[in-house]
């Protein structure tokens, strides 16, 4: 029996989740026989609630195929966590309407842990209201905290960018070392967990040593251990570069960049942790400093994407549809490595039930002893999630980033106040 | 008669300068008749002064080519400022004793307006010490400030990076806008003029309208105005972005930086631009916000060059040393450009005492009447230095940047204090 899909992108958006619409749109376009129409949520699981829904064969195939090289959500994300069913029945109701008002069979949920979460207990509802639903997890976190998955699509890409930038940034402080800026710090993403500071470390190889300093959110900030580290650093190399995670705190659990700045008129923390790292050091060792925070720019990367974590948005965008094809429910493709060197990976399958809700964190072995670096494990887990370039094709000097027209499907229900 | 070379690099490193001292050193090699020994200064004009010359013959060909693709100052730059000859004499007598003891008649050397001014007055006192020199200047800076040529080596590779970095941070808010970020903020460098910003302008085309403001150096910054801009983008798209110069200012000259921030230990500013123009807008309108500083990233990033840059920058480099051997002195290549579409140039000369102190801002026709966007004029003008893409070479998902192994010549002078 032919069935619509519907498909929709949750959460911090990634430099790959459009691939993995791509290879969800791309293969259910393989299989009209059994597939009818993609329609996206505009802005994410808010276009399901309020019926708004594009339309995605009114896109052509090259439209759709620039998904793959177009960063960030082409369809619109949101940050929208629906409570559980007890405290908000109303709203999983109004999801099983929308989908059955549009035949929709297929429940494709394209995000993190939370998503994951809600994509179980859409499929759970509709089976208890008697619509039963084939509701697939696509996996998708810059932060890379899915469990079972050996890693998860977006965070290869930052991984990438942040070790390049390092890297860059790194040359750059040795150049100007003798008479100027001694230490560069770089402020990046990770909040809980230390995935994306680690890749920082890996811009220092064996055959080049490059003098940097992680601070994981995953270990607790010791002031006077990090400020002996950077002067022996410095004393050694003649500069350091520290990246440190915004989710680096102290023992009290304060993170860095809340320190109590406040601005002339008493309005709190303007700054990252970088400024304030920065300045730590300044005011103790005397080293001039520059300081970047990466933000947005990180997980939008496109431009210097992993061809890994492309291919493998990809392949789990399209393994989630080749999933519900066969039947299955509630479970989330993942990346099952099979070797570290070569590299090689398959897709597997993991129950929804045990990816919900579990944060997976840097394992401890990951770290060195003192803190401040990633072991020889560390490298070869993140190694390979780094490899290979994808670039997007450029005109006039840019990238030729697709917009999407996003044509609306027209409403058949009343209107759904959120 | 032949005579050795010396090179050296001065202010801060961009993506390309090592492309010039490629083209310099490449050049030189093919012309071992009439040149040479290439000396490099080990941390700029320092090493001429200290008598810490490198010896570039140490290194391979292949390894001088490697220079090509690899950002920063590959033999160390610094940031010092010869003072005027009659109040340091002394020091240019020092130069000229050095390149007298290891036989350098050729004095290259790589950066912007005060090193063109170090580079003619050396010059200058060569002649009146009964020591000619060939003293070449090689256009180098990221800020785009020199006068006469149409541009500078350094430029197009950050004003790449900008204009990319923005296309995708505004793909992201746009992405988040509906129920998260509403205004990303990102802050450039360019503390007097304002032609990096200006390419954070780029990101929006005829072919895709993106919602950007730009807050120059050369318009004071009018708070009112400017959040009723953000205001109307904001209600009209939803999101939008704003590319904040670090030179960025109040009528009254102060920066937007030093609006008085002080940490809970009363130290003055810690934040930059960015989060102060963030914090402004959430606190007038009420968007939630994103800021990233670019900083040292943003003329380290090899990885996204542009090839008009590169192209340029070895080609000066190359020039230099053509020039010394046709006999020109106090002289430094430009950039001509010969026609827009097609853009075509070609390597042009100028003398040194035209180029020495020096500012070139953006013309007035480049900024919008409204002070915060950009021009068509300024859109063909920067339009083909951005152009092109001239990817490193990859190893194991890193670009395989060159350490060069920098030997030192055998000094043959006492010791100098600086």
């Amino acid at each position: 029996m032919k069935k619509n899909a519907f498909y929709a992108q949750s959460g911090g958006v990634t430099a790959v989740i459009n691939a993995s619409a791509c290879g969800v749109i791309e293969t259910a376009r393989k299989h009209k026989d059994r597939i009818g129409k993609v329609f996206a949520g505009r802005n994410g699981i808010i276009g399901a609630l309020t019926e708004d829904l594009i339309d995605t064969t009114k896109e052509s195939a090259r439209a759709i195929a620039a998904l793959r090289h177009t960063p960030s959500g082409a369809f619109g994300s949101c940050r929208y966590k629906m409570k559980s069913i007890e405290a908000n029945r109303r709203e999983y109701e109004r999801l099983i309407e929308v989908f059955k008002a549009h035949n929709i069979g297929y429940f494709f949920y394209n995000g993190g842990g939370d998503s994951a979460d809600t994509c179980l207990k859409v499929s759970q509802l509709g089976e208890a209201m008697g619509y039963p639903l084939q509701a697939i997890h696509v996996p998708k976190t810059v932060d890379n905290d899915l469990p079972i998955t050996d890693n998860c699509p977006g965070f290869g890409s930052v991984a990438k960018y942040i070790a390049v930038s390092t890297l860059e940034a790194t040359f750059d402080v040795r150049s100007m070392a003798k008479t100027s800026t001694k230490v560069f710090v770089l402020e990046v993403m990770g909040r809980h967990a230390g995935w994306i500071a680690a890749a920082g470390a890996m811009a220092s190889t064996k055959d080049q040593e490059l003098p940097i300093i992680v601070l994981f959110p995953e270990v607790l900030f010791d002031q006077k251990k990090f400020l002996a580290k950077v002067d022996a650093l410095v004393k050694k190399f003649g500069y350091c570069t520290v990246v440190v995670s915004e989710g680096c705190h102290y023992p009290d659990g304060k993170f860095l960049a809340e320190q109590g700045t406040r601005d002339a008129f008493g309005h709190a923390q303007l700054g990252g942790a970088a400024p304030v790292v920065a300045n730590m050091i300044k005011d103790a060792l005397g080293h001039k400093f520059h300081w970047g925070v990466a933000d947005y720019m990180q997980r939008a990367a496109r431009h210097i994407a992993s061809k890994a974590d492309v291919d493998q948005a990809y392949a789990t965008g399209k393994a989630a549809v080749e999933f519900a094809l066969k039947g299955h429910n509630s479970v989330m493709p993942t990346i099952d490595r099979v070797s570290d060197k070569p590299y090689k990976w398959k897709v597997g399958m993991a129950p929804l039930a045990k990816v919900a809700n579990v944060e997976k964190m840097m394992p401890k072995n990951f770290i060195t002893t003192d803190g401040f670096g990633i072991t020889e494990r560390c490298r070869t887990y993140l190694g390979p999630l780094m490899k290979g370039e994808d670039y997007p094709p450029y005109k006039d000097g840019l990238p030729q980033y697709v917009t999407l027209k996003n044509v609306a499907a027209p409403k058949k229900l009343p209107e759904f106040k959120l």
